[in-house]
Order: structure tokens, then C-alpha cells, then sequence
């Protein structure tokens, strides 16, 4: 996703607090034959930037699912300018399967006159190179509804039918006070707005600190897609968020049981392996130019923790992923550029 | 101190690396009636702001010698504009003694047009209302120096004699590599210059950090002025220097030995009775708009552990203040105006 800009670095509205454009391309992907957008393997493209934290959700449930020969994946690099994000990690430039520069152009395709943001993750129809949805929270739901004739042996069911009462508002909480806001944070164009977003924040990562110290994941042994959506957010805090958008009561390495999750989480095959930190901190400290103008991007911190033990399998009986497996190693073509190590902070 | 800027908000020169503007008004204040400017219980009037960490070492060493009745103090706020520091927390706006809004007024009551940046630490001649000197290095060594005969019973030596071999080039790294470090990280004009400034300043703090795990102060069991230099960069990092200058390897919090010693400081009285994290946070952030645009000042971070036990005592056979005393209170008219306390960051 981008963050409802018109220009490059134009992110802050001067005394205001900010507001997430949340109308998307809504289509669906179904597994019905008749619909417009059927299911159908080598169809489309996952276009997802591993810089967003929106687009990294599809991107871990694609590999806890083992969607990866079903869905490609297109990547465009993690920063972009006023107009769209870029294919410029590609040879040429150029994404291999759409054929395109710039992600503005399956927008196009779709809509000519597209005139809202040029968001990731976006799902693009390859015949016709025109993007079927950006609609990122229904985007990983279908995967996981939609494509189970495509899932791997052993995947997991993200959002079984017996907690989605219970799992609902918890993934509501997660985005309208954590996913979000941050952003709100960061976003914020003046001190109250900021100090209101800073509280909310905090008390609802407050919140789930508390639901995680007796938990192993926030639904309990098995990790589900709220945890998807918490992680991709927690992965960002302190290389980010923390200094970024001003979210500095604490770092994550202070809470105690939200730091142990998250590193519970990052070890796990499907999420740490789609990490790239460089990325996401090149893609904030660069786009955002009326926060960071210099575009300099920190060197720190340090964040070879992630790697550590967490001793979280104490709190469940269960296997995280119940009598299902663990996804294998990613794709040769989708490891991550910065492979994440104990030293690779250091420049 | 303000730093080498010509107009508010404009520290950053593209591509550059920053040079500090190191001339000063270089007179000196002599215990001799001779002297173009002798010492005089009463004359002058020290102009510093809590917010810059240069003016603070003089606020410390004057308070660690008990200089408070013979040399007076006027505090400007902690934000200024591209002219000049100004006495806006004063009643009507206007410094008490000097009866000047602005400290540009003492700088051109001296030279009228005078070209350089408007610094504090300032001594100003009361009499004449012009500035004697801004050279800040010499100001704390002349207080130890010069102003002897107005030290209070059991002020320490802060500048020892026999330990001033050993001490210079402490001092000079701790100033070239640490007190300056910090902005060359924040100030740099572009990535290279940037990422050369953050590795001298961590290998220097690496340098330190190893220093101070066997020897409870710098010089060893006694505090000395090289502390008081260390210390208010120290009391800056987690509230500032971490996120607003990129100098974010790891927080202050993270060196064992350097955290210990920072709130061994902070806890002895003359050091932490002069810092005011409010009025610092708000100077940065404020401040420099070329770094931080929106001026939304951080919340965080919790900075409650200033007040925890340190235990560095076992390090040290003798007492921080030797044979000499730790200073009484402060005056209550030089009480901080935001008192650090457990909860002192909390809104």
C-alpha cells in the first residue's frame, strides 16, 4: 500500500489527524467458475512490495499456504516516486511476466482514468495485464477460502470458521489501532493529533502484551491470520516506527511477551523469510520526504534479536500449525535480497 | 550553543559533511584586577538554555563549585529563532538582569555587527550588557580556574593538575568523537557522510564504554570536567540524538557500563538537577525543521530509569568529590521546570 498521497513525500496535512483512503478495487478471485474472476492456477500475479507491511501480509499467508506455483509474485523495489511503485529491482526495469515499469500501468489497464493511490499489494489478471483487486484484507481471506483447491499438503486453515467470532474484532483492534496506527502516529500534522494516535497505540499494543503472556499466539496454539497481520506490523517497529513515526514510549524488545512473539513468529518459515529490513527501511526513510528530507536512512539498530531464542512453546500444547506442517524454504527467485543475519546491520 | 546555521531550520547542507563554526568571542575572565575583565563577585551574568547540551556543561560546573551567587544565571527557552536565543519563559519576555529579549542584543552590545551564530553558553559584562566571552571549553576551565577565591567550602578540583596530561585527550575525543559526533550524524548531507559519522561515533562510544566497565568515572574514582562533558551528550541520546540524529546502532540503555554511569551522574546532585528532558526534547525537535518538519515532539521515550540504581559505587575506593563535597540544592528560582521524575515523560 502507499499511504493516500498524491505527490512523493506529501504525506502530513498540517494540523490534522490522519485518515487512511480505504476504497479499493473490491473484486474477488473465486472458486467458482462462473464468476468474473475465477480461480485458476498461473492466472495471476501478486503484485507486492516486501517494503509494505500491507503487501508482506499476502505475501506470508501466499507461503504459509504454499500458493507460491498457483499465484506469482511480482516485486517492486521499496521505494517509488509520486506516480506508482517502480519494477526497478527487475532486469530492465521491467517486471518479466507483465511487462510493465510501473505498477500505474495494470491500474490503467483496468481503470484509465484510475484516480486513486497505486497501492500493493495489488492482484493483476495476466491476459489482460489489468489489476482484479488491491482490496488488501479480503486479498489473504480468498486465499484462504478461495484457493484451497491450490493450498499445499499440510497447510494451515488462518481463519477457521469455529473463531472467526472471536478472531474478528481482535483483527479489527490490530488495524485500526496498531496496523493503522502507526501511520496515525507518524502521519500526525501537529502535536495533538500526534499525542491522541501515541495513546491509542500504546494502549492497544498494551492490550495484546497482556493477551500474549499467556498465549502463545493471539488466538492461542495455532497461528492464524491475526497473527499475520500483527507480525508484518511488529517486524517494522523498532527498525522504524520507532524513530520514523515517533512511536517511542518503547521499543518491541521491551515487551517482554510481544518481543518473544514476534520472534516465535520471525523464526517460523513463511514470515522472517519474507523480511527484508533494508527494504523497509529504505522504503520509509526515502518516500516519506516531509518526515525524513534528507532521505539519509539509519544504519541502526541493531537487529540481529530477532534471531535469538524465544522459549514461546511453553504456552501451547498444540503445534502452531496443529496437524498441519510448516511451509519448505522459499523459491530460489524469492529470497529475500538481504537475507536477514545476526550481523546484517552492519554496514 | 546553536550550530553553524544561518537561518532557523537550515542545518543539513546537501552532500555535505558538517564542520562545527569553532570561533568564538575567545576573552577570558582573569583573577586579576588588571585584567580587561577581572574576576567580580556579582558582575557578570552566565546566559545558557537547558536545552543545549554546551550551555549545560556550564550550568553543571558552576553548580558542582557553588559559583550561583557570585556569577548569576539567565536561562532562554529552549526554542529560537534564525536571530537569536530569547528569554521568552522570562516574565514579559525580557531577561530580569540584562532587561534584553534577545541574547543577540549582548553579542551586538559588544560588536554591532557582529556576523557569527548566537551561542550559548554567553558571559555577559552586567554593566555594559555586552557579551565577554562564548568560548565555551574555556568558560567551565576558568570557573575551576580563575574564580577560586569565590568557590564554595568543599568544591571539587575539577581540573586537577596532575591529571591534566591524561585528561586532555580524553577530552578532546570525548568532544571531536562524541559531544560533535552526534551532529555530524544528524547534520550530514547524504548517506556517505552519514554512515562515516555514525562509525566514529560508535567506535568512540565502544572506546568509552570499555573505559568506564573498571573505573567508576573517567579519571577514575573522582568526578572531573571531562564527566561534565560526557554527561550532557549522554543525557541527550535516548531522548534525541537516537532517532532525531540517526545515532541508533543501540540507545544509551544498551551499554551496560555507560548507562550506569550516565544515571551515577544524573543522581549526583549539580548534574541531574539541571536537566530538563522537556525543554531539550522540544529544542531538537523544534528547532532543526530541516530535520524534523512537522516540529512534533517525540512522547517517549520512557526515560523513568535516570532514578534506578546504578551500583557503580564498588568501582571506586575514594568518594566522587574526594575530600570535597557534593553541592547543596539549587536555588529555587534555578529549580528545572519540568523536575524529572518516575513519570516525568507520561503526558
Amino acid at each position: 500500500m502507499t499511504d493516500d498521497h498524491s505527490t512523493r513525500g506529501n504525506y502530513v496535512k498540517q494540523g490534522a489527524e490522519f485518515n487512511r483512503d480505504t476504497q479499493y478495487i473490491e473484486d474477488r478471485i473465486l472458486d467458482d467458475p462462473q464468476a468474473d474472476w475465477p480461480v485458476e492456477t498461473g492466472r495471476y500475479r501478486l503484485v507486492a512490495a516486501r517494503a509494505c507491511p500491507w503487501a508482506n501480509r499476502t505475501m506470508i499467508v501466499r507461503r504459509l499456504l504454499g500458493l507460491e506455483d498457483a499465484i506469482s509474485l511480482g516485486m517492486p523495489g521499496p521505494t517509488h516516486d509520486a506516480r506508482s511503485w517502480t519494477f526497478d529491482l527487475d532486469p530492465g526495469g521491467v517486471d518479466p511476466v507483465l511487462g510493465i515499469e510501473r505498477l500505474q500501468q495494470a491500474f490503467f489497464a483496468r481503470f484509465p482514468d484510475y484516480p486513486r493511490g497505486i497501492t500493493v499489494p495489488a492482484v493483476v489478471d495476466i491476459p489482460t495485464g489489468a489489476v482484479v483487486t488491491n482490496d488488501f484484507p479480503q486479498i489473504t481471506l480468498d486465499f484462504s477460502s478461495q484457493w484451497t483447491r491450490f493450498h499445499r499438503d499440510g497447510a494451515p486453515d488462518l481463519y477457521p470458521e469455529s473463531l472467526r467470532e472471536e478472531m474478528d474484532p481482535v483483527m479489527r483492534l490490530i488495524y485500526t489501532e496498531i496496523n493503522n496506527g502507526v501511520y496515525r502516529c507518524g502521519f500526525a500534522g501537529g502535536q495533538d493529533a500526534y499525542e491522541k494516535a501515541f495513546d491509542r497505540l500504546f494502549t492497544a499494543l498494551d492490550t495484546i502484551e497482556e493477551r500474549l503472556t499467556t498465549r502463545r499466539f493471539l488466538m492461542g496454539d495455532r497461528i492464524t491470520e491475526a497473527d499475520v497481520r500483527l507480525f508484518t506490523t511488529l517486524a517494522r517497529f523498532d527498525a522504524v516506527y520507532y524513530s520514523h513515526f515517533k512511536c517511542n514510549r518503547q521499543r518491541l524488545t521491551d515487551f517482554p511477551a510481544l518481543w518473544g512473539y514476534a520472534r516465535d513468529l520471525f523464526q517460523t518459515p513463511g514470515f522472517g523469510d519474507t523480511i527484508d529490513f533494508q527494504q523497509i527501511k529504505e522504503h520509509y526513510f526515502i518516500v516519506h520526504e516531509d518526515i525524513n528530507p534528507t532521505g539519509v536512512v539509519p544504519v541502526g539498530p541493531d537487529l540481529s534479536g530477532w534471531l535469538e531464542d524465544h522459549g514461546r512453546e511453553s504456552l501451547a500444547e498444540d503445534a502452531p500449525f496443529g496437524e498441519g506442517t510448516p511451509p519448505g524454504p522459499p523459491r530460489a527467485d524469492e529470497v529475500v535480497p538481504h537475507a536477514h543475519s545476526a550481523d546484517a546491520w552492519v554496514k
